[in-house]
């Protein structure tokens, strides 16, 4: 596999490290992004963005553009989602990253977010991937569901072709023929890409088995194959959410896992 | 699979024909588009457009702006491709299709090309489908390469909600575990979607295997299935080809094909 | 894909012809194999036994050992369904087939049947295919659900290693993330195989879709796509049917089917 | 999913503990169990398992009988596989364990091995599954490499069926379309059928990456989502192994990789 250049160990061989305002994403950091799948109103964001906080996350997520299925699904509220993001991060202090769907996009949601997400069915959306590659901000660039490893490699390669060197990888499980879980969460692929590439990798169990009851195993499985965080949906009231509540945590649920990860992260020569 | 509604059966039973200047796609006739992977030059392509007229192909297809894996393959001419495509419709009479891999292309591959062609990897990408749904020309619409059934019929859900009912879907291969073929061609999906809408279903399959051997044997199976048309990638030297130099036949064992295609529509009561 | 030698075209360039007592495999001729999925009752089976041979089918099958994915479903009647095939062969002078799914069974089946079948979930069953290999009657082989060509070729291999060339490879269709139809029949390798083996090859549409309404076109497909005939689940009363009734179409429905392939047929200059 | 009763939490709510002379599967131990891939000599054997033994190995694993694609690999030593690994018992007094490959083999390796495994070839070899609920052993039952969650507790409820409760599932990769790895190991799988199931679960990370450079991380994610224990190849010398080299450990790799190990089932509470 050595399609890919810029990503790869040969190109250089330390691991990236990611520096934001108030936080470091790679190294021996263990980074959390956790918060709701859409940003559904402000009072909602903002109550939950404070709690997370004090749990120890470090980056807010926050769906405003949302990639649905169905042209009659909720969509996600736009530019006013972007502005809830905003005022959570005046509110907290975190840093917020959220998806953008469209390179007509990409300034708006650079205005407003510290870290951009390219989500999983636009990981091979090519005009997309260089318009992230110009845009100044980290990069969370989800493993498209079908992609294999080197496809997802070669997708970030084309971003730091651009000149924008700071990516973070993201698996969020593939397709395949098992049906109990929404997706597989390929663990192997995690190992695989620290391995190969630089660049952080990060997991998301929440879309990788899209069942609470396995967000807690599976969470603690990513950060032992050596994944450097996790993107985690959390909802005060998942039955009631707007989009993915068969996968979010409650905050309740959320709490227990951080005092899990932190004792793992210290077996593993870890800090969280 | 009710959660689709203008694509379906139930909304419209009887099956839509596309009409366009010189032919119609869907109802008895089945229609042959075939051109390179990539538009390569105005020479290759106009002596090509010429032969391939001259053996009963009623549209032609080329690739100027090429979604490639990597960001050092050949990315396709970009608009001196979709001019050489208008060059080759003012030649030989015939209608020309093309890839439109970004929103803001919409309106300049509209301006060359008389139907707009989505791609697998952009089957969800849901702005782009939008802006499809509002061009004005015919859209064919390939499906994802790990989507499902229901994923490409919402896909086309969205172009006709908003008021583009003339949506020819695509099959090309789906990913599975085998490695012999590039794809795996999912000849059920064309009969099931037969079943299930009345959009004209088109096969592709140079994709949908990879391997020039297999394409005639396929496209056949794909006529007997049900399939509108065929879409194949034709090149008068497949070796030196920019791209999909494997899967393209030469024009000579396309001409072998169309014949055993013609005697095969009779058989089925259909005309080529 | 050299791994396999005796299946292979180098081994031996021209068609294999499976000769039977009144019909043969492979060659110009396309051959039918129809019946129940499960034998019933030996009333059933006679009525539709000579039914099916009122309409041309050449073979006929039926299961009497059946594999089934929970303890609590119906395993087949065993010896006494052998007893009642052999007694339909009595009857209407067709050759019958049957699936073995144990070595210890081997002698048995073949004082039954005239063909011997391996099942989908056994094609690695290493021993079986031995014994398969020295049993003396012609073996239908199915593609493993999750087997490459390549396996499924090499567990071929086993069967001729051992003596006996009599094998008939049939694709029945391949596990994949769709889910709208039970299995994913693979087009692609009934051609692949063609080209790469002297093998005859059939393909069963009844497993390959999982849908009765998608059988008829999909056996048109196999047909133009090279297959040397096919495999269809027929069943008086398919709602009632103890296995796979989804799948088995009526005598009424296979009847229609029979025509179309007969036309079929001759466009294709093959016999039927 | 309702379908399987006795392999069922509702049916029996507390973990099922396997108790064996000198070591104990499931509950809050964590379980090694460590050999080659396949007996290759009793020297070999003899010297591993005393070197696996002082490093706190509980089970030896060792294969007589191997499934392997082509007729023309290696295919085991047989009988005389299964009288090396007796001795390999004897010096050391560790349990071993071995695959049974046919039913008719049943009594002779239930004659030398105290834990009989079926292969992931075998998962649907439901005559096998039903000796195996006859043979007084405990029983390893390997996920098939395509087959789901559902159909693996079904195939263990076979063996319970029969009156055999010491059931042993192992997850070992199923097939995708990723090929960077030799399967994609499910880790999902494990932590769901933890929830589901009371029977204990291990994993067996060298089938599941067949990469020895990831089976050290996905080790320890296996244990870091619930898995009761692993099963891991390990060779003296892998280049030369006759088979599945790639994927084993050295004994020195093997080593740092227990250390790792005992240092992560402190942090879950586990004891190793």
């Amino acid at each position: 596999m050595s399609s890919f250049q810029l990503v790869g160990r040969k190109h250089r061989p330390e691991d990236t490290v990611i520096a934001m305002d108030g936080c470091r994403i790679g190294g021996q950091q263990l980074t959390v992004i956790a918060g709701p799948c859409a940003v559904e109103g402000e009072e909602q964001m903002l109550a939950l963005a404070r709690e997370l906080k004090g749990m120890g996350v470090h980056i807010l997520r926050g769906g405003a553009y949302k990639p649905r299925t169905s042209p009659y699904s909720f969509q996600g509220l736009g530019e006013e989602g972007l502005r809830i993001l905003a005022a959570a991060r005046e509110y907290t202090g975190l840093p917020v990253i959220t998806e953008v769907t469209d390179a007509r996009y990409m300034e708006k949601v650079c205005h407003y977010a510290d870290i951009i997400q390219i989500g999983s069915r636009n990981m091979q959306n090519f005009t997309l991937l260089r318009e992230a590659g110009r845009c100044g901000r980290p990069v969370l660039l989800k493993r498209g569901f079908a992609a294999t490893i080197e496809e997802w490699l070669l997708a970030a390669e084309y971003i730091l072709n651009e000149g924008n060197e700071q990516v973070i990888l993201c698996e969020r499980g593939i397709r395949t023929f098992e049906t109990f879980t929404r997706n597989t969460l390929d663990i192997n692929a995690v190992a695989a890409v620290k391995e190969l590439s630089h660049l952080p990798v990060i997991v998301d169990p929440s879309h990788g088995t899209g069942r609470r009851s396995l967000v807690g195993p599976v969470s603690r499985a990513a950060v032992a194959a050596g994944a450097d965080g996790l993107m985690l949906e959390v909802h005060q009231d998942p039955d009631r959410a707007l989009s993915d509540g068969k996968q979010s945590l409650t905050p309740a649920q959320f709490a227990v896992l951080m005092d899990e990860l932190r004792s793992l992260a210290g077996a593993l020569g870890r800090r969280l």
